[in-house]
């Protein structure tokens, strides 16, 4: 059994190209290769944990993954989010794989899903990258966009004026050209490829501001009670992409739009189906396309197994 | 973050008294202190996994615990059981020690509830111990009932002849005066104290065999479908006790018996309420009592801290 301590992760990841490993994933998924139990939860008085689980058939491994969500953490100089990752043998049960990752590979597995709806949804030539939010997840999607998207111009925007100063500091030192937006509008007005990483539960984008050539990937809402964009932008669009069709029913900006009657179950399709070709992505640069992701388990398998894997490549490979 | 191995856990284990541990884990529960989920379960072509987790309340820790059974593992020369516990802090959420213990704490502490019982139900004076069952937990119940019983005597059944001699030369190696019953009739007899750890789906305890003074604990049932003990001995049982009536309404004897109107719900009482005092256990040596034990997370948690705290306290002392 071998234990993979955060500090190797962080080694191993820059050589590391995870988008087909978390696009297999997805396609396995919608294929319905994936087997993915309900999410189990435990909700703390300071806490609460979640324990994501499943394997895809024919494959070596199956992965247990917990996360938890600390809110006061900070207070006592740790971060809120943490985590592991379990790999273990599909054949015997036997553990494989410790991955001490804190709970980092989870908010990067969560990038590379915006990654790849950009790779398949976005504007041929994006010239303008729009960021709703300040935190982790914020600076993770835009450095996973770098591997598709060649644009470097960003227009950020953030309840939290000051950590939205400190985000534009740390983008632009990892090479984005990145302004603030004096609100969302401006933003839509200006940008081609919008992703919102927030936790509100109060849309931030308003269908008013949309214009043909949009896409928009929302990754905050991942609860019936989040909601970062207008239902109306949902009824607005020309493709609705969910990352599990099962589970945007029942949270997320999919949720919110079926239930103020903004669309009809028939018009989402699921980001799988697009990247194994069975549905067409954007068609033209004038489609208005949006994609909700709410986090499914095969994201952490893919990652899992893709980190494992090139672990044991690097440890061999340093004999 | 500690580490325990199963060598260390083994190591721990002779000086350890885990009675208290799980007493205060079922204590807990029934008092409506112990936060436990709906177990999570994933389902593989080779075997199943089990994932327990739960937490009680003003406590420092939570606990996961993961267990598997791929039943071809003995082909490949691997045991079918396999699992590990992680020990979490209730107040960061962050992972406090992994304990590897390859499945071997579920074993045990399902062994220690099967000692509780005949702690509290048991005659006062034993003059001879049934075992029905000749695996993995047919050994570690008798090894762990000598914590509370005195009797070295023992009548073993299985339907596996060869195993059953198997265990009834390991079991008189660890000190018991062991013979193998002709049936589970003669057993029933002779025993005042009868263990059932097998995974049968037609009883073999049959309520024509019952006498006065015999209490029974059931260990092996867990699911809708396994059934140990004919329902009728539950009807004409003075005393039935459930480690969770929760999960009892739904699995195990108690399940069956309720299902064959023998029983009423109202004649269930908890083993928690019996360790606390608030429900008495056996009043008479005449009483035909049955405990029926499904598992539940509470025991894990207890077997982990306490487990992990003696861990850390040897370490300290070799420093």
């Amino acid at each position: 059994m071998k234990i993979i301590t955060l500090d190797e992760i962080k080694e191993i990841l820059p050589d590391l190209d995870l988008i087909p490993a978390i696009e297999a994933g997805f396609v396995a998924y919608s294929a319905g290769q994936a087997v993915v139990p309900p999410v189990g939860e435990l909700l703390l008085e300071e806490g609460e944990v979640h324990i994501k689980y499943g394997y895809i058939r024919q494959d070596d491994y199956y992965v247990i993954k917990i996360a938890s969500g600390f809110y006061d953490n900070p207070n006592f100089g740790l971060p809120s989010s943490n985590g592991l990752m379990l790999l273990f043998s599909q054949k015997t049960g036997q553990l494989v794989s410790i991955l001490l990752d804190e709970g980092y590979l989870t908010d990067l597995r969560t990038a590379v899903a915006g990654a790849i709806a950009a790779k398949y949804l976005a504007p041929q030539s994006v010239k303008c990258i729009g960021i709703v939010g300040s935190g982790i997840q914020a600076r993770q999607q835009l450095m996973m966009l770098r591997q598709v998207v060649d644009c470097r111009k960003v227009l950020a925007w953030s309840l939290d004026k000051d950590h939205l100063e400190l985000y534009r500091d740390d983008m632009i030192a990892q090479g984005f050209q990145v302004q603030i937006a004096p609100d969302t509008g401006s933003m839509m007005a200006r940008c081609d490829l919008i992703v919102t990483c927030t936790p509100a539960a109060t849309p931030l984008l308003a269908a008013a501001d949309l214009r043909p050539g949009i896409h928009i990937t929302a990754v905050g809402s991942d609860t019936p009670h989040k909601q970062e964009v207008e239902a109306a932008i949902l009824g607005d669009a020309d493709l609705i992409v969910a990352d599990s069709i099962a589970q945007c029913l029942v949270r997320g900006e999919i949720f919110q739009a079926l239930r103020a009657n903004q669309i009809d179950l028939e018009d989402i399709s699921e980001l799988g189906q697009i990247i194994a070709g069975n549905v067409p992505g954007r068609t033209s640069d004038q489609q208005i396309t949006i994609a909700d992701l709410t986090g499914v388990a095969v994201q952490d398998i893919g990652i899992t197994v893709a980190v494992y894997e090139a672990a044991m490549k690097k440890r061999q490979s340093k004999i």
